[in-house]
C-alpha cells in the first residue's frame, strides 16, 4: 500500500510535469518557509540583531527615483542555517555545504501537541517511530522538520523563545522545545537525512546547556535550520524543500530563504 | 521540430523524475550560480563592502567547539538581486516578490564575443532574435541571462568592472558591458519575462549614468540578478533556474542564492 502511495505521488509529479509543459513548477504550491529580515527579527538574547540603514531614497541629480540600504547581523538569527563547523570544529562551513544536500525531498514530524502544553519538550526517538508507524521508514537522504507549533508566537520572543530579555540573563530564562540529543544520534546512526529543521530558536532546546544535539548532528555535516517559518503549512510527506543560504566564505551559518513545492495531486 | 525538441526535453524530465523515485533531482546536475561573499567580493565603488567579523572561534567553558560571526554589507555586492524598488519609486521590495516570480524555466543569450572585445557592448534587440531564431520564441515566463563572459574575470576589479579605484573616481572609470535601455523596452513590451540575469556588476552599462536600463524593467516589476556566476557552465536552454534572495523586509535588493538545475537528457 504504501508502495502504490509513493507511486502516486510519483506519478502526480510526472503528471504535472507533462501538463504544465514548462517544468515549471506551475502546478502546485510554493510555500516559503523564511520569515522577513527586519528590526523585528528575532535574535538569540546575546546576538546582535538585524538592522537596515538607509543609504538613500528618493529622486537623484539625476533626475530617477532610486533607494539602497546597508545591513548587518549576527550569521544566527531570523530563519537560518547552522552549518557544522558551528558546533564541530573542521566540520562543513556553510559555503563548503553542496546545494544537493540542501535540496530534497521532507517529511514533517508533528509534535505541536506536546510541545505547546511543555516548553522544555525534547523531541525523542519515539516521536520519529510514530511517523514511521503511520507512513513508513522515512526516505532515504530526506530533510527532517520538526513542528513544535512554536511558529505561531513569531515575533513575539516571550512566547516564542521564553523570555524578552536580552544579554546572559535573557539565555538563563530561554524555554523552548528541541530534539534530544539521544535522538539526533539515533537518527545519524539509524537513519540518512540531509538536514533538520524546527520552528524554534535552536535545533537544542532552550534550556540546553552543551548543546548536545547540534554537536552530534554537526559532527556528521548535518546542518539545521532555525526559526523555519509556515511549517503548519506543510502536509506530513511528499513535498519538496530547497533551503538557498546566503554564501558566506568560511560561515558557520547564516540568513536561509527556504521553501518547499507541494505538487497538486 | 521544435516542438520534438521541447518534447523530448519534457519527456526525459519525466523519465528523470520516474527513474529516481524521489523527485530529489538527483538525475541532472546542479551549477551555483553564486559567488561567495568574502572581503574579496565586489561591490560598486562607492558602496560598502562585505565584512565578516568573528564573535567567538574555539573551545568554550563548557568544553565543546564553537563559532560564530557578525556580518554587514550594503544590499548591492556580490551575486545579489536588485528588487524593482531600487530604481521604480512604489514597486516591489525584495520580500515581496514572489518566489514563484524567482523560479523558472530560463535560457543564456551568448554575447561574450561582442563583449569581451568591447567592454562598453551594449545587448540590443538583435542578439535576442538571433537567440529566437536558432531556437524559436523563447518560452513565456522565461528567466534570461546574458552571458558577457566577464565572469571569467572575477574577483579582479581591474579586468571586471574596468577599474579598482574607490569612490566617484572609481564609478567615472567603470567599464563593462550590459542591456540597452531599448532592448530593455523590448523584452518589456514584446516578450514575458520573469527576470533578467547577467555576469557583470549592473544591468546597465558601466558607463551608464541614467541607469535607464533598470528603470525601464523595474517600473514593470522585473527584476535583475547581478554578479551572476558560472554563466559559462550553462546550456543557452532547456535548464531551471531557482533564485533565493535573502528576505529584507523593504528591501531594494540583496544577497542573492541562485542555482540552475540542468536534466540529464
Amino acid at each position: 500500500m504504501k508502495i502504490v502511495i509513493r507511486l502516486v505521488f510519483i506519478l502526480s509529479f510526472i503528471m504535472i510535469l507533462s501538463c504544465s509543459q514548462k517544468s515549471d513548477f506551475s502546478n502546485g504550491t510554493w510555500v516559503d518557509l523564511s520569515y522577513d529580515f527586519s528590526p523585528e527579527t528575532i535574535y538569540w538574547p546575546t546576538a546582535d540583531s538585524f538592522t537596515h540603514d538607509s543609504v538613500f531614497v528618493g529622486i537623484t541629480e539625476g533626475g530617477f527615483y532610486y533607494t539602497a540600504y546597508n545591513f548587518k547581523a549576527a550569521e544566527h538569527g531570523g530563519t537560518h542555517i547552522d552549518a557544522p563547523i558551528h558546533f564541530a570544529e573542521g566540520r562543513k562551513s556553510v559555503d563548503q555545504l553542496p546545494l544537493s544536500q540542501l535540496i530534497g525531498e521532507a517529511i514533517v514530524i508533528d509534535v505541536s501537541e506536546q510541545a505547546l502544553q511543555n516548553p522544555d519538550y525534547l523531541v525523542v526517538k519515539g516521536d520519529f517511530e510514530k511517523w514511521e508507524n503511520k507512513n513508513g521508514k522515512m526516505p532515504d537522504n530526506c530533510i527532517i522538520f520538526l513542528k513544535t507549533g512554536y511558529g505561531k508566537f513569531w515575533p513575539d520572543r516571550k512566547t516564542y523563545m521564553g523570555t524578552d530579555k536580552l544579554g546572559p540573563e535573557g539565555v538563563a530564562e530561554l524555554h523552548f522545545p528541541g530534539l534530544h540529543p539521544d535522538a539526533a544520534n539515533w537518527l545519524v546512526d539509524n537513519r540518512k537525512i540531509k538536514a533538520i529543521g524546527l520552528d524554534t530558536p535552536s535545533i537544542d532546546y532552550g534550556q540546553s546547556k552543551l548543546f548536545e544535539s547540534h554537536q552530534n548532528l554537526f559532527k556528521n555535516n548535518i546542518p539545521a535550520f532555525e526559526n523555519v517559518a509556515n511549517l503548519d503549512k506543510l502536509p506530513e510527506k511528499d513535498f519538496i524543500v530547497f533551503a538557498f543560504p546566503m554564501k558566506i566564505k568560511d560561515g558557520s551559518g547564516g540568513p536561509l530563504r527556504i521553501a518547499a513545492f507541494i505538487p497538486k495531486i
